[in-house]
């Protein structure tokens, strides 16, 4: 059976892959007064005195949303909220089985920002973060801005945060193997989307100076036509020398490509037109932008994709589950940049530096250490 | 140590009651893959073409939310969504232990009815029914009866129809103790709010003529000033005669008491004004509208509570998890009044005629058969 059948049967099998369960057997009249009434009256009367109580009484303290209106969900585009169903419930699996992090899918009917915004607003009593999923740009950026400055709760777009913090980690881990400083880098992010205009802000928060950002259209500068507003404002702080051209003229000279965009196309030409030493993501899935043993041999140094079958594996999954294990056990109100730096540092960190090589910059996700590094040094970093 | 203390302690040791888990370990390549990317991708894309195979392949097929805005909680009253959510964790938990349901608190920061129709419309596609909880007369009418007619789940008012179920099942076990037909029975319902309106509707849907409403104002007429739009429509099919007057005035030569309402506000002059063999149900919490004894000694024959302590417990709790059970299994789209009698009728059943007693018409709520017989009785008369 391929990974596809597997997968079918098995989620009918399940019938949904997560099972909600009292943590306390109900099973005489003493356990029903003491978990429900008239027992349960007095948590309600703290806590109606005492918000911060329900940090101490209720699952707000280890819960979060995985919200997602179905606009952008994995390759598939926009399939609707019914649909994106098995993937949000896939994420809040991994939330439990590798951050201990209580997950609760919440597939939303409305494509509407506002609407979405004031849905997730709505909800948020229940729970002590959201992590946004799979919402189409830029219509994620604004959702998720609002939502940060009217919740009291972390607030994550994981397509966006996670992917940069994990990007991030292993470009650090790539710049020791190759020997060079940010600073003399010039970055090209291929796809002007979700995730590759978070990792991109998150390589200038880092210190890079010199990213570059392309798109179907080219190399995103001032003088491109037809940018969201989140492009546009992206052209005031990337490429420096405001270049023009395509994709392939932007990566002459380039020390680092990452790409968050379509299968094939990154020729071998364009690698080999880089600069010595390159450190090449591929992240596009399942046929990343050019495939690994193509990009060593036209050139490139350190390759990494998304796929878990190739060396140097970017997978959101060593980041985000340990990101809102910190955060909740911090009671962190946002998820800060210098949390997302101090992720992709620790991240980066599980690698020793004597382990370090081309084919070994990223930490093995089923590595059972993973989620508590990060979640120690998102917690450390929370002000 | 008390009750209330235990709780407490209980509460804060659980740090929230639910536990959500992955049914499946993801502790490998192959098992992310699976569950999560890429195969995912397969029961995504059967759903985008057929959304009903969501029942299939998700865990809307067994899966309510229990939603409230902590306007109505308990005997507490407007605490808002933070203090609700100890009592909604609770009424999640109840949902599986009971009725091996998934259930998920939401408590919405919202009171506006408007805002919780949208919100509820919009979290509907994760969920296979939504169990409403908590919310206070007459927003509550408004509030379900746009839901129903917006939604393709079912959604079910609890504080309503469960309660007004397990009355019914109390009133049918209690017909046939004390000999009497309901055509020939004077019904009198003290509590006009969410309970109240639910009972009596039940009630003379079940076939009874005579059913009279109190509130706090006494016999509600149609010559009652301040009445609710809800209120105002129950005028028109109970109170045949157009009485009015105080409760005790409603209560002389009475069959049945059902009283939804306040403490102590039944005096023992007014139970001897009844008729003889009446029935009578004082579920106001903790503290009834009479005590039983009391009650009994001053004439009533069959008298029933909400609380444990007594005989003749009536507890939602025989209801809502059997009556999602059914539905959800047999995919309802409605819980239509035909379920709900059904449902009552195999509460009352679950105690045999000849177990019948005046201290025992009501199945123990811990009688693990109980959710099962209901579930049936449900399934059996969806269309």
């Amino acid at each position: 059976m391929t990974i596809q059948e597997k997968a079918l049967k098995a989620h009918e099998e399940w019938n949904g892959k997560l099972d909600i369960q009292s943590k306390t057997p109900i099973k005489d009249r003493e356990a029903l007064a003491v978990a429900y009434t008239p027992g349960v009256a007095e948590p309600c009367k703290v806590i109606a005195q005492d918000p911060e109580a329900a940090y101490k009484y209720t699952m707000k303290a280890n819960t979060v949303a995985v919200v997602s209106d179905g606009s952008a969900v994995l390759g598939l585009g926009n399939i609707g909220p019914l649909a994106a169903m098995p993937v949000m419930e896939g994420k809040a699996a991994l939330f439990k089985e590798f951050g201990g992090v209580n997950a609760v899918p919440i597939c939303l009917d409305t494509q509407d920002p506002e609407e979405i915004i004031k849905a997730v607003t709505y909800l948020a009593p229940s729970f002590g973060g959201i992590n946004l999923e799979d919402i189409s740009a830029p219509r994620c950026f604004e959702i998720e801005e609002a939502l940060k400055a009217k919740l009291d709760i972390p607030v994550f777009h994981d397509d966006q945060h996670g992917t940069a913090i994990v990007v991030l980690a292993g470009i650090i881990n790539g710049l020791k193997v190759v020997g060079k400083k940010k600073e003399d880098c010039k970055v090209v992010v291929n796809g002007a989307g979700s995730a590759g205009v978070a990792i991109t802000k998150l390589l200038l928060r880092y210190g890079f100076t010199n990213v570059i950002m392309c798109d179907k259209v080219g190399i995103v500068s001032k003088d491109t036509e037809g940018l969201n507003w989140m492009q546009q404002k992206m052209t005031e702080v990337t490429n420096p020398d405001n270049l023009t051209g395509s994709l392939a003229d932007a990566l002459k000279g380039a020390d680092i490509f990452v790409g968050v965009s379509a299968p094939n196309i990154v020729s071998p030409e364009m690698v080999a037109s880089m600069n010595r030493d390159s450190i090449l993501f591929a992240m596009a899935n399942p046929v990343p932008e050019i495939m690994p043993d193509v990009a060593r041999a036209a050139g490139a140094r350190v390759v990494g994709t998304g796929r878990s079958d190739f060396p140097n594996q970017v997978n959101n999954v060593v980041a985000f589950p340990g990101i809102f294990k910190g955060a909740l056990e911090g009671r962190a109100t946002q998820i800060t940049e210098e949390m997302k730096l101090a992720a992709a540092n620790a991240i980066a960190g599980l690698v020793p530096d004597d382990e370090l090589s081309d084919e070994n910059i990223m930490p093995q996700a089923f590595d059972p250490k993973v989620a508590d590094v990060v979640a120690k040094a998102v917690k450390d970093h929370i002000k």
